[in-house]
């Protein structure tokens, strides 16, 4: 932590934010500057809440030299993370391709889905059984029929699914159903949900919010790995901004940000970042050019019929099509399939 | 809703939006224009999932008409929901002001805010038992203990009590100690605990998310309303935008914008809005002036060693001097404290 | 400037930001911590290329210390400034109101707005000459003619008048007639344009861009200062946010950080800001309340058949009611109109 | 345009809309929802000023049904443009790639980088010789000097040049000098200045403005379209958004997006988007496989000693490895370089 001192402080002033180092166990190194004097805090500074040395008198500001996040950082753990999960494994220098319905309507919907995504070179079936709706009144999923049809479908397909958890009252339940735990972007900061999922042994794939940081993402994967669950892959899914022709603007730039500052697998969300079909295969190809290790895609057998979503899903063939060009730039960053 | 074909569409295509509108009970407009045809939706546009609208071949796009909330409009209840709280009112014409600690610490901390704060004016009082608070390894909050401590205070010094609720788990207990329940602006949209604090009989404080609409805000008030609780208070308390000089920019357009819209009270937050206690009194006079129905302000004894959040909470000498000049301007907004 | 090195640096990396402090005329002060070495750079920072320490081998970030603006700021100045006008002054701690149509549209439209104006005890008459129109098919102004009907009326009327600048070829002929120059939003970054009006004499009014941070409006208004014109009025107007519900978001707590943070006069327009005339009072005392200089309002006989803007314009006795209460507040917090 | 009427209008509120839309020459087309009441105007909407319509009596909203760009449109023109330039091609199913440095700063600098970019594949020469800069005391380029340096490059190594044109008054010696005259993002909306090159000969190069959307930008390139030039290229370049870990969004969702609302050439500039070298190469190729026309990028022979921008300009060897990267991107989607 880097310490200004306001212009003209006093030397009593001084003393304090000194003081107020030591008693946390750290040093003060002292540099007079020709306008501003400087305190660099030497020793750990996350042991100091930056809050109260701003109010301590005479400071002005207080920059953090550190990240405040660790288990998730490359510098604590150079080495990528890799999840197995039933043969497939996420990071290791693949592309994996989740896909799958925005919800679960029907066994014969999924099922129909999960042979032609397995035939297209998907390695794992997404499927929502929980729905999150701004809307009281709208579709909120078939719950924990939902849940049924899609175990049921991976044992017979033998595609691990992935599925969101809505309510810290169905964790346990989606953990036992469900090969991977999904936190929904409005749920990235809910923090009792985010220690509970830390607490299951399931691999979870969380979220950006909409709102949120790339460091407030790695700060609630923390979460996570503080709680015991090592297992986690983040996911960009297009943040909020001012223009509004897309649903939500795709940081494609994250994603190798992120694979600079973590050791987690980071895919991409082309659907729910466009919210418009005929933008998700430029997108996806973008997303794996840019070093994402894999994908989430809504498909759909008959997107004009689905329950939700359907705006912004590929049917069949559109997907398999996609997997052929995905394929073709992986190669190019010297990943496969 | 307003359905726009795309220009050169077929007359089957047309064909099929009608009757996909009369399926769900609605009779289609048909209007020719001169580059455009588009067609109205006659009937309660709610049923219409949008979204498949999209899906017909041949629609360019579909503009909803009505707003998607309801009971939480005014159009639905014209006059303006006035929230009883032990004798206290909010709602009903005049400035309620909540004030407190950003967490509690205490019971001495607590007791001698509350004498103040009452002293001062105050009709509520705030305090944090559960923290949220983005890295797992700050202080969380005193957790049960804090809510009794705040509940034994309320029973002395005779103010009721607002505290934040941040897991679902702790719905019940919240409930059974504190006069509102808060929801914090990270949960805005955890809509598995709206329905819950729905079910229970408190009042509600909602905070509108960094970076929620006004209209989700809306929407999530629509989710509490639906699910049988009247007494929702709306919060507006800053969002996130580029300009990172504040913690987060104070939408004071948005008091008088929500007042037209819907029914229920609208209080700001100037201390999470600013994060910047010199900011907070200009900040909380101009939310009066725009028309609030109160304000939540964090205060405390001794800022410079609170536990959290103290770089912006007013001491108590400050906050007394902030009431004179709010009881002032509420006068000429024809209110009073 | 604060230079932080990474992790596991080398010597000679050290030894050559050292070299490259000193060859600015500056001193570097180190100081290794327990997972960092920090270096302090001692002397005057605003000779550092930021951009060019963040290219030397082992530099991790730079974090400047200084404000990147100088005349501009309280520290430089500490006395707020005071423009004269005719006997008008702003800064000076009264309330001053401009207002007026958008567009100048006629000579007995501009004389009745500035009659009604005046007596309701606005002080400058503002009105668009050249108006910016992001349709090269909207109406833009009567230019020049409108130009000499502003200064008709001032002569006529005895108010001073603020009109935009849109084109650098204008500046000459606007400086000529108005007695107060705009820039607007569109304009805040064209430094060209900056330069120009900085070498001219009247005072300029400098609105802050949509997409502009506060720090970047003060750099703004140091081009105009560092040319030679120290009369520059702020004026927060709106940014651009995710929600669209108003047109832009007023940022009123910019008002009182703004005060701290320059001596200059800041004032507000709440109908940009809005776009929405019923918005326009409350927002117009909120921004008194928070501090405010003044305002900048609009105002038209006969809004339904303004050329532009009309939704947003105050009609003449809604502009008197408005300056009845804007009095009123100004008197809370000390000042008059 | 389709007009909705505030529930329990009068009569005489819809004849006034009638009215008014039949003084512009257009019909209204009346359809009675259950809840409300809306009006199609038939005929050329982009005649209507919406803001009256707005103020007109009764009226709640009225909604725009056309875009309000034509000549921009793909609807207007469906074959995509393609910009002839000594040879090369812009627009016509190849990649081509803009490189040079941010700032001319000498002759052998610039031929340096020239050869180098010729031989590794690029087809136009980039470089700055006004340089836009928010702080009135940094390096403003080497202005007409740097314009002389670049065409003697252009003879010497047959490139074509890219170069911005920050002054009104410097349009004319820009466009006598350079090839493609670029118009930066802090100029998109100087209407002023766009007027100017939509006079004179040369391509525009459009950067879209960190703040500005996707219909704004096409809105802009519109006012050079209606001044009688019609080679315009656009290029996005990162937007404004909440999260500043790079220094601004790239959002390349918008190429596709553009794609298919414009003929016009849409490339991307990765380097201001990101601002961080490291994230150059994978954002490239993101927006090659996402379809876009080309990539402007920084380049220098010795970024450490650039005058600007180095921390995000590629050395020679870099540019030289990523066009290799580029080639077999562009190859996947169906282009050559």
């Amino acid at each position: 932590m880097i310490i200004v001192m306001r212009k003209g402080h006093s030397v009593d002033e001084l003393t304090g934010v000194v003081k107020f180092l030591e008693t946390l166990g750290l040093r003060a190194h002292i540099s007079e500057g020709e306008e501003k004097t400087i305190i660099g805090a030497v020793g750990d500074e996350r042991l100091i809440e930056r809050d109260k040395l701003l109010d301590l008198n005479g400071v002005e500001t207080a920059i953090p030299i550190l990240k405040p996040y660790k288990l998730a950082s490359r510098e604590f753990k150079p080495e990528s993370t890799i999840i197995g999960l039933n043969g497939t494994k996420i990071g290791n220098g693949r592309v994996v391709v989740m896909a799958g319905p925005c919800a679960v309507e029907s066994y014969d919907q999924v099922l129909e889905t999960a042979i032609s995504a397995k035939q297209a070179g998907a390695k794992v079936l997404r499927g929502g059984a929980f729905k999150p709706r701004s809307s009281p009144y709208s579709f909120q999923g078939l719950g924990r029929a939902g849940l049924e049809i899609l175990a049921r479908v991976r044992d017979q397909v033998g595609l691990p699914i992935v599925t969101e958890c809505l309510s810290q009252d169905d964790v346990a339940i989606v953990s036992e159903h469900a090969d991977i735990i999904q936190i929904g972007a409005r749920n990235m900061q809910n923090f009792a949900m985010l220690e509970k999922v830390g607490k299951q042994p399931r691999p979870v794939l969380l979220k950006r919010g909409m709102m949120s940081t790339v460091e407030e993402l790695l700060m609630s994967a923390e979460y996570i790995l503080a709680n015991g669950n090592y297992n986690v892959i983040l996911c960009e899914r297009g943040i909020r901004t001012f223009d509004t022709m897309t649903r939500n603007t795709s940081d494609i730039a994250a994603v190798p940000l992120l694979k600079s500052l973590t050791h987690l697998p980071v895919i991409v969300d082309p659907s729910h970042a466009t919210g418009d079909r005929k933008l998700v295969p430029p997108l996806s190809l973008a997303a794996i050019a840019a070093g994402a290790d894999g994908l989430i895609v809504e498909i759909h057998p008959t997107p004009d019929t689905a329950m939700c979503d359907g705006h912004q899903s590929l049917n069949l063939p559109q997907f398999s099509a996609l997997m052929d060009q995905v394929r073709a730039i992986a190669q190019v960053v010297g990943k496969t399939l």
